[in-house]
């Protein structure tokens, strides 16, 4: 059975919701005039600020557009559905994010979105904007971690970003800030499970099949294929086995500090999710880990896929005062 | 083909839930000690304020357990999968909440709900606790106007705790909070369509069937029978249809101003909520009516049912001041 979509004609969706978006949170966003992809945030950017500029496919919401406010992205360039934005709305997100101090264009690690926002970096120096640029790559299932650079950027993105985006709002140095970026992709770990699929509003057809009784371990967010193909089992033996695979790279030891990210990727609800993050806080205080802080939710989506991720970020002084940093943004807002 | 769901024994699944609930957010919620089916907030009640109890039937979340907090409500009571709380807990609450200045009892007009909760009220009455009612009513859909007091309370509570939250926090006469309270209830109006069902956790079932290619206009968050059965039209169309029948008892005219909150049942994403505000607002506009805030998400679910509901809030000066006042939850921050 196709899913059932509430839209109009699928041609016109992402201007049809980013209309929505931006009469739904005017004190936070808005479009660039003659540039409607380009979403900038309007107390944002300011003199001598590092600029930050995020941006990825649509259908993940509230990544990327929910992130963009003060103490987090200045500038977000809207893709259509699981499709990297061309470069030309990711040029004037700099344009608008830029006051003098450089820009970060920050964004999980995909072919397509590199591919564009390279060419835009190129674009944005020819107009005296210096642009730096850090991948996120979280996906701890998605290449051995010797191969880290070859791994997507997913859920984590909202832990890599806020950090970042407190950074630049403190108003660090470019260097400082690029620095901290690389840092906190570092210290940033995810894993996902997904248990159906979802639909793209064109096709109205499933983005990938899967048995009536299986889930897939380390699924991406676009359905790119996981690490295994499994009989679905209970809440707890599932989170077990994402986490078991965390911990074989998370320093964080005993006494150290972590915070918790518990995803849904569109439809599995927040019971579900709460039950999981239950036995992920089991499992840190066995190992003596302290929960620094723990957001539970619809953080990075796929459509209305099933399934959910977890996210550990390992947090040493200077990643917790970013962490806690305020931020208010249009889908999200802290401290 | 039956909901796949991260669950463990269903049996379970409440007490769970609340342990993943209550660690997540230590710093907001807490159970009561001998009653963990009572969530009280941490910093809300206090000498001299109106206490304000909610609850009902789990697997609504946010709703009611996330919208305990200060300036929002005191305690809720937390049922079984869409099954009332029994009495005790809800007594329970109203202990936590009492503070010698009344307490508030606010939830959604169900059969269920209202036989334990008048227990309740009774029981604490022994305890020397004045406990006054407030029903909720805000869906259009499950009686006609004149028979008000038999509709079913849904998303628009959202709107209604908030407001008498607000009241409670600005310590408000007891007398004063009912006023409010009722008078919230009376400006809210809301209507949602459902496109699939979810599955109990318990039985896997689905709890209602439907066509692939139809929608039901007004089923409840329960599964009650809408007002409409049809085919599965565009967004635009669905949006009108549910605007159309709010437009009939809104009470706003030309530059009076609304509140507007796009939820979705559960499993419909960000997007479609989206590019449904994109239609509210343009037919607010079309009467000249100011929308002074809108909420877009997952606020009242049916698990992971797809749908979306609409609610309009009309808004005076008074209702405004409240809805404007901050709260700070485990699941909501505003102001």
């Amino acid at each position: 059975m196709p899913t059932k979509k509430l839209i109009n004609d699928p041609k016109n969706i992402i201007e049809e919701m980013l209309e929505g978006v931006v009469r739904a949170h005017p004190g936070h966003i808005r479009q660039v005039p003659g540039s409607p992809r380009s979403v900038v945030a309007v107390n944002g950017p300011r003199q001598g600020k590092v600029g930050l500029v995020i941006g990825g496919g649509s259908g993940h919401e509230p990544t990327f557009l929910g992130f963009v406010g003060k103490g987090l992205a200045d500038a977000c360039a809207v893709g259509n559905v699981f499709a990297s934005p061309p470069p030309d709305p990711i040029v004037e997100c700099a344009k608008a994010a830029s006051r003098g101090a450089g820009v970060l264009f920050m964004y999980g690690n995909y072919a397509g979105d590199v591919m564009n926002f390279d060419m835009a970096a190129e674009m944005a120096a020819m107009d005296d904007i210096e642009v730096r640029t850090v991948l996120t790559t979280d996906d701890v299932a998605s290449a051995p971690l010797d191969q880290k650079s070859k791994r997507r950027g997913v859920a984590g993105n909202f832990f890599i970003f806020k950090i970042v985006g407190a950074a630049c709002d403190k108003m660090w140095s470019f260097d400082e800030c690029e620095r901290v970026a690389r840092k906190a992709n570092d210290h940033t770990f995810t894993m996902g499970v997904a248990l159906s699929p979802c639909s793209l509003p064109h096709t109205l057809k499933h983005n990938f099949e899967i048995g009536e009784n299986e889930m897939e371990i380390g699924m991406g967010i676009h359905g790119e294929p996981g690490v295994a193909r499994e009989p679905l089992r209970s809440a707890d033996a599932v989170t077990d086995e994402i986490m078991d695979r965390i911990f074989t790279e998370l320093p964080t030891r005993e006494g150290g500090k972590v915070a918790v990210l518990v995803n849904s990727l569109g439809s599995t609800p927040l019971m579900e999710l709460y039950v999981m993050n239950r036995r992920v806080h089991q499992r840190l205080a066995e190992k003596g880990i302290v929960v620094h802080a723990t957001w539970v939710g619809n953080y990075c989506t796929s459509l209305e896929m099933a399934g959910a991720s977890i996210t550990l970020l390992a947090l040493d002084e200077e990643l917790t005062e970013l962490l806690d940093h305020p931020c208010d943004c249009a889908m999200f807002r802290a401290g």
